[in-house]
């Protein structure tokens, strides 16, 4: 698939994800778990780097989020987790993307990178793994989410 | 909880995960993802670094493993790549567990910690994630299983 193509893709796979503008066409195409997971990654991330409040629509009540040990469920209490943070701009790279089907229509991504925080030296190692499930219009949100940082 | 009362609930939790021989009051404890999760990774690397072709019957036909990117399906494929990873004897050493419920019974379990050759001078650092799903006899097998060695 040349990049417009990969470009093409992944516009419908965020339209699916986070809108639910998709067309019947786009939806088949989406439920890919390695598309689904790409385009997840590149929005969430870069979502994070650019506006951490912007990733409330992407969890739900029910959702949970494990950092670095701390256990916080609910939107409203992971995001305020997340904009909380002792850092204002950092910048993510990722490593490493897997995926696999979790049943019932998830999917499971395990990512690895680092994130290099404004003023820096040396960039951190982390690992992170989202669930992620359908919701009934077709669309996807976060259920698990657990993060650590890999120290050296 | 003292040690010997965590001793007999990890040999509760065992018990449920891997014969079945619990009692109802056992399966109600061990329901506790935390609890599911120690015993889970007790049992796990322990037999990995022992005997790996007993991890056996943790899977099933539907069982994935993801590999430092390989994707492998079905406990006999994920048994024969195990034991053909070019070491004998090694050791993990686990550094953080954590988990989640992942619905319908699910448990997500993510750890960290580092693996020793023998031979070797230093170990390699790994992230892996499983998720456990209930049988239904009321044990638990791996439906879900990603490993990624963390380069320095």
């Amino acid at each position: 698939m040349g990049s417009a193509g990969l470009a093409s893709l992944n516009y419908c796979v965020t339209a699916l994800l986070f809108d639910g503008s998709n067309s019947d066409k786009q939806k088949e195409k989406s439920m890919d778990p390695d598309a689904v997971a790409k385009a997840f990654v590149d929005h969430y991330y870069s979502t994070f780097d650019a506006n951490r409040a912007g990733l409330a629509n992407l969890y739900q009540e029910g959702s949970m989020l494990t950092f670095e040990g701390q256990k916080i469920q609910g939107s409203q209490s992971i995001v305020a987790k997340l904009t909380s943070l002792p850092f204002q701009q950092c910048k993510h790279n990722i490593s490493t993307v897997d995926c696999q089907p979790s049943g019932a229509g998830g999917v499971l991504v395990f990512v690895s990178g680092t994130l290099q925080l404004a003023g820096e030296q040396h960039a951190l190692k982390f690992s992170q793994m989202f669930h992620l499930m359908p919701t009934p219009q077709g669309s996807f949100y976060v259920l698990n989410d657990i993060f650590r940082l890999n120290y050296a």
